[in-house]
């Protein structure tokens, strides 16, 4: 029997880690750090410094394990997540190999295990002979409103999370993740908007007005940091002036 | 120039508390503790010993302040809650009297501030001349679904959050929060249910399954737990079977 720690680390600040997830990670005998590809180097290199950081437990090893492009051609969306996740799933038992018997192997997610992202769906394709433990994180969705000052609800009122995908016309206050597309070009510019990227770390942006004056400088300011860092992570917030 | 730090503590495992929020509660000269009467003492509780736990800055001092009920009774909502913020300013306004010249004071805040929490307005109705923080802490949706082992979301689909007052049909995942009235009662008894009360707390009971199967258990254990605690807090998450 071995135990899996799925345990959020935040959204790149290393003072995101709270104190149930520094101690996951120091019961885990092995610490699994994906390798993205030289673009994404960062990525890696922040895990690296948390474990860095946080870890003091002196039997416990990292293992970079290199994380398959999911194939973004596929007309069929959801037969190209299935592959990756399949993809995933058979680099996971190799990972879970090296974990030793009643030992325990930690994957340090970005955000809130629970929000967006694959590593809950994947491990549970492995076999059922583990212990799962989920650990929450800070996700992009509370750096974004504590960077920007706000609440993410407005008072009683309902709020909807959803891709650049699946934007549709604006009612509810609506944060939008997972946006390649920029899909906010297509909103009503008489929106607000709360938009951040890199949040929590140092490289932080920020940037909130009526979206009709804003989006293009959204616009440039994205292309410009992705350029820089080679990758970007953002969302924004979308919401009807008060 | 005062410093207002908005502090999200989790939901009632001290564990929950991230680095940045521990790093702050230590850089605060009052720490602010609400008072909610003697049937929620042990949330008061639970503030002490997370400041006794980690806070470890001589210089620090707890401020308990009692807090005015919200007139429940008032047929008009949004009036009823602004009545009530405008007490609480009034209270605040008090506390931060007792913060000294260009110190800090800290509100230690429930769940996440940015999540159906009214700290940061309130503190908005205060005069500018204050710099304000927001720490942002796990929040009891991201407590619900680590417990049950979920994604709060399916593959690339939308979740919507809601109160009990404003839940309607159920097409998204949609989470419930504050929710007194038992809204659940009237939805579809096809849908699955995820509830927990008390996450993350050694108290946390969590039940799931399908709603018309395990409705009536959810409301004989809410009844039970809430006799026992004095309070509860519970939430739950909505899902069409898949």
């Amino acid at each position: 029997m071995k135990t899996i720690l799925i345990v959020g680390i935040g959204t790149g600040n290393p003072e995101h880690l709270t104190v149930q997830a520094i101690n996951a990670l120091n019961r885990a005998d092995r610490l699994f750090i994906p390798d993205k590809g030289a673009g994404k180097a960062d990525l890696a290199d922040l895990r690296r410094d948390i474990v860095a950081r946080y870890v003091t437990n002196p039997a416990s090893r990292m293992v970079t394990y290199g994380v398959p492009r999911r194939d973004a051609a596929n007309p069929d969306y959801s037969a190209g997540v299935d592959d990756w996740h399949a993809a995933l799933a058979a680099i996971f038992r190799g990972l879970l190999d090296q974990v030793p018997d009643n030992g325990a192997g930690a994957f340090l997610v970005w955000g809130d295990p629970g929000l967006y992202d694959s590593t809950i769906r994947i491990v549970e394709r492995l076999s059922a002979d583990h212990t799962i433990e989920i650990i929450p994180g800070i996700s992009a969705i509370q750096a974004l409103t504590a960077a920007h000052g706000i609440a993410l609800n407005r008072i009683g009122q309902p709020v909807h999370i959803t891709t650049g995908r699946k934007l549709g016309p604006v009612t509810d206050d609506t944060v939008v993740m997972l946006d390649g597309q920029a899909a906010f070009l297509h909103a009503d510019p008489d929106l607000d908007i709360f938009w951040g990227a890199y949040l929590g770390t140092p490289d932080q942006i920020t940037i909130a007005g009526r979206l009709g004056d804003v989006r293009d400088e959204i616009v440039t300011t994205r292309k410009a940091a992705r350029e820089q860092h080679g990758w970007i992570m953002d969302t924004y917030l979308l919401r009807k002036r008060g």
